[in-house]
């Protein structure tokens, strides 16, 4: 066993490391990702709730303030859609210089079945004044993030807001949202990246200005210093992911493949539109080949890919991309930005082929 | 936000801990840890088993092998006990010189419902030939590791497979195992580190001389190097956690807490024995207090703790400690060992006071 000479790893990565959890990649062979294996963020703790005492406020500016109880959202028609969730942070590690926060590499995503009630007719009932232009979701997790104390929230433009697919969700795979998943009640954004999809939902504000909370106006931008404001950062581009072949070494997490067919697996998607085309490449990059390429699972869900490889002796850098229909692509090595955000740049994965 | 100026974490090592990951310490207020928040360590990759062909073989050193469906598991009698597990690494990251492996911080421990039928029937069963010295447990995980290739598999002397509690898991907290906690079936060995509980058992085999697999006679013993065999790693050494108190900063994960009365509460557990004593630390060690301790949730499982804390303004290090009736107890800082095994530590919580 080899040891570490020194605290090589920052404590304050590791502690998030620790906590927080990727998809294993092998993992992806399941159409719907089972409870524990879907990624997890949590920026601060995950909040103890009551779900007796629990309430839901709507509120701000709308004709009809209401408040709700988890029985009433319930009682409130259901609707049930497969979405993959990605963390914007994702690929954050990978980054030459890496902002200090979750060091993802590429596994921070996940499909599940959410169920819950359609935002749209809540916030119809309640009535939104002419002068409203975003909804604020607030959170239940208290914390400091950037040197301000606050609980997590993030808004929405009224008409993104409004889309038909945006759920309040309560259930997740046919089963109550453990804690870990935002119980007794979070978000769903389909397409969008995971900060969107605000867990412990306490309330939900009409606003008639742009919210300008820090983890909407200062965190997840796209920007090259902390000083720009940058790009916000909405809806999830495109990802091919693979199922790494063969078996691994523990450490260095090398596969070992035997020579002879092998079939190369994965799921692709993205959040702007349904992906087109996945090629995968067995020389770095160099070359590429097209895909076979299922359906998606879902209307906002991954699909899954495949690809005939004959495997040779030899070692290989496998890698896989996806291009949506909206014409966005997967860079060889995704510009850097200041938070580690955004980052879609191609899995490599290192694979020794032995003779059989 | 900050950035770190190269790669200092090492690669290797962040991808175990972006796969694998530990209970969120504020999940220690549950009883029985929800799905998804145990502790999680997976050797190579989790396997894909169907469960309609997959079967159990038992053999070797026995009169009658026999091969088991996991419906005719499911017709013997079962049982359900809750577990403490915790992983053998528990604590390695923050010993000095660590380990290259999974860099665990302190919280690689879960307590579940493990529900499946004993052992020691199937065995009796089976009739154990008198030279049967040992019972080995081979998974269906394969992989490399210390330059071995292997599937995972780990032995128990007869008399400690015999004993009553020692169950053939197919459920955990009423549900069918997930796939990463080794469906369709695994071994529990209550009182153990977590190496012991074999997951998707494939073959259980009677031997009569010591087994010597990698993951037995190399892995998981106190040793200060590489070339000493050291002392193999058995029981779980008593730990106390405590749930941190108030709410984190996001990066540094020091804990803000509002002056006045303050309840810290955790969890306490031992392997060898019952946990007999908890006492708290506010000034770095220095002095300890008492905690309340409350029953063990289950024979083999942790017990809560208690302890009225009154939160002056000001900078604190709090920690917690655990004795059990055996006599073991926690050192400060424990002794380094070349594979960061067994490092029960005391814990360390940076918390601010504010005035309110």
């Amino acid at each position: 066993m080899k040891t570490a000479a020194g605290p090589a790893i920052t404590l304050e990565e590791l502690q998030l490391a620790a906590r927080n959890h990727g998809l294993p990649l092998e993992a992806l062979r399941h159409d719907v990702t089972p409870l524990g294996l879907h990624y997890l963020l949590t920026h601060f703790d995950i909040p103890h709730v009551d779900e007796r005492t629990w309430k839901l406020e709507v509120g701000g500016r709308v004709d009809h303030p209401v408040t709700l109880t988890l029985d009433q959202l319930k009682e409130r028609p259901a609707r049930t859609l497969t979405v993959t969730l990605e963390c914007a942070g994702n690929g954050r590690a990978l980054l030459a210089r890496r902002a200090l926060s979750q060091p993802w590499l590429q596994e921070a995503v996940g499909t599940a079945e959410w169920t819950g009630t359609p935002l749209a007719p809540i916030l119809n009932d309640a009535g939104l004044a002419e002068d409203a232009v975003e909804i604020v979701f607030t959170g239940l997790d208290r914390g400091i993030q950037g040197e301000v104390e606050h609980l997590y929230e993030r808004s929405l433009a009224v008409a993104e807001a409004l889309r038909d697919e945006v759920l309040l969700a309560y259930a997740i795979n046919g089963q109550p949202l453990p804690p870990q998943h935002g119980a007794p009640l979070r978000l769903i954004v389909p397409g969008w990246y995971g900060m969107t999809h605000v867990k412990w939902l306490q309330a939900i504000t009409a606003v008639d200005e742009p919210f300008r909370g820090w983890q909407q106006d200062v965190a997840y931008h796209v920007r090259e210093s902390e000083e720009e404001q940058g790009r916000p950062v909405t809806r999830i581009l495109p990802r091919a992911l693979m199922i790494p072949p063969g078996f691994p070494d523990f450490l260095a997490r090398t596969r070992f493949v035997e020579a002879g067919p092998c079939t190369l697996e994965g799921r692709a998607w993205s959040g702007w539109a349904a992906v087109e085309r996945v090629e995968v490449s067995s020389d770095g990059g160099q070359s590429w080949a097209d895909a076979e390429l299922r359906p998606p699972v879902g209307e906002f869900a991954w699909s899954g890919w495949s690809y005939a490889w004959k495997a040779e002796p030899g070692e290989y850098e496998l890698s896989c991309r996806a291009t949506d229909a909206a014409g966005h692509a997967q860079p060889s090595v995704a510009e850097w930005n200041y938070d580690g955000v955004c980052n879609n740049g191609v899995q490599r994965i290192r694979v020794v082929v032995r003779e059989t």
